[in-house]
């Protein structure tokens, strides 16, 4: 399986790791090679059909030297004319327009590339398009790397849950608010103190906007309620409310009652909406610090709840490993090699 | 599919549910029909080769008429000679010995049949010959509903997780202990207080011993050292103390440090356990309730979490169909039938 990665940052990087430590695994177990053919960063790439070596990779980019030779074409024309398999899309999220991540993956589909991704934005505001573009061309779009990095929510509701009815989502999709929410109430801080602090060691950006206004939120919930619910939303229809007003009196009075605040993000038969909400100590919606949650609700397994790290680099790439582990299952079970 | 449902209390009733309910969406999904052809409590039985009616077989149990006729063979020679694919194997665990189960599914395995079972018993106890039969038999052994229920922690970690090394797991695995535990935390209450509550409500035995000396938490310990991280344990081999010694004063005293107890089950490097553990507040382990709770440590994903409802009619019988939907799966793919 030929791989082209695009966007050589952390999660880049990652992915190159990934492969790179899984190679052996993944070829004793699929009798096939995994190897990366095509490498772009957002200046240079490196394209070698016998396969680069995915450490080296890293290295040079490490150094400051980029991946390889300065990129002349446009990316849409070089992606439509590369022999690859799988692009595995991981430009930065632009939760404006959704480009470049847009362009790159509607080329690979309409190419016949099945793609994965780690970009946010693309499925947040036009997942529709492009899940009918993969169905029209016959190959898989997936994406478990865009909700709750290592969290395999999206795979474990459409493989192994493939026959529960999902009645409702709830979960906690934002690591850095949970980690400023978490904080708040632990060590009775003030809001401004604590998305200080959450800036000082990385979680959170200069401008935290993104975060503590829910954007990120509402994108990811955007996201689960279409490829779970089987909804059509943009994260614009999601009714959302950030923490910003969450004053320490608040979560002190909430802790009176034995209850946590949370930003929580919600699909049920009523809408979808992100906001802060009172949740009981001990409830699996009440976890701490800079986790991902999400809890789903079905006709049979009831209440089920998942929890992971939601960023980071090996583990953002660990969600992009099973992503392609799905496709060489496909891949093994159409020529009978399943074992 | 036919299906030999044996053991037909209330988890056996339960999947009779599922299957009634779910029949129409697998037939469609996987162009297949699933039958139960053959249904047995412990003294009758009944079988038609064109498949009985799950809803009507629930209704003559609840009648108290059994389910057909009067069991004359022993079963062992009925699973022998019977036409069915799949053996479902509800009879009650029994931790002593592991019969009637072990029997039962030594001998389906060997007439290369599939096996799902929802009993401990035979999985704490001889994991390893089952497994070495079912392999050598070319068939599949599955049992999700002995491990937490509806919670998929099983096929999660075996199929979405393949690539990942677990280095460790650590888990809540009875959910009448934690019911008692969460109790004597938020109310203040004694230990026998909160037990004799738990038996009032159905939640534990009148013979509790099975729940709170930690033996049904040490035989679900064992399956998944087994099953998830390749040891070869049985439920015996498991360093076991349960949660009759725990004080309201421990509990208190815990509390002030803003930390709860719950009885964890660990499998590490260094050995397998189930014991009294201080857990702090908002820790992914600190869920409160009848919850089932798993927590993995991977080498790329990090931390991943999953909690569901440890028990129940309906809880159950998701996961044996998950199990059925994985033997669907293989054989769309031997077939070639993948959607």
């Amino acid at each position: 399986m030929r791989l082209a990665l695009v966007g050589f940052g952390t999660v880049g990087q990652g992915v190159a790791e990934a492969v790179a430590l899984k190679r052996e695994f993944l070829r004793d177990r699929f009798d096939r090679d995994v190897q990366i053919v095509a490498v772009f960063d957002s200046k240079t790439f490196a394209y070698d059909a016998k396969g680069l070596d995915p450490l080296e990779l890293v290295q040079m980019k490490k150094a400051g030297k980029g991946v390889g030779k300065v990129r002349k074409k446009e990316m849409a024309q070089m992606l439509s004319e590369l022999d690859y398999d799988v692009l595995v899309e991981m430009t930065p999220t632009n939760i404006e327009d959704a480009e470049p991540g847009y362009t790159n993956m509607c080329t690979a589909l309409k190419a016949g590339k099945d793609v994965v991704t780690s970009n946010k934005g693309p499925l947040a505001l036009k997942f529709r398009p492009l899940d009918n573009l993969a169905r029209k061309n016959g190959v898989e779009l997936r994406f478990e790397a865009t909700v709750g990095g290592a969290t395999p929510i999206i795979n474990l509701s459409r493989e192994l849950l493939m026959a529960e009815k999902v009645e409702s989502m709830k979960g906690i999709l934002n690591g850095t608010c949970n980690f400023i929410l978490s904080r708040m109430g632990e060590e009775g801080l003030p809001f401004e103190y604590v998305l200080k602090e959450a800036q000082e060691m990385g979680y959170a950006e200069t401008d935290p906007s993104y975060d503590i206004d829910g954007i990120d939120s509402a994108s990811k919930l955007a996201i689960l309620a279409n490829a779970i619910m089987g909804l059509d939303v943009t994260y614009k229809d999601v009714n959302r409310t950030g923490i910003r007003r969450i004053t320490r009196e608040a979560v002190d009075l909430a802790a009176k009652e034995k209850k946590v605040i949370r930003l929580i993000g919600e699909v049920n038969g009523s809408g979808v909406e992100v906001s802060p909400r009172m949740v009981p100590v001990g409830h699996p919606l009440s976890i701490s610090g800079t986790f991902n949650v999400l809890h789903m609700h079905t006709d049979l397994a009831g209440s089920i709840t998942v929890v992971g790290r939601g960023a980071g680099r090996k583990e953002t790439a660990s969600a992009i490993l099973s992503d392609l582990v799905g496709l060489l299952k496909r891949d093994a079970c159409a020529v009978g090699k399943v074992k």
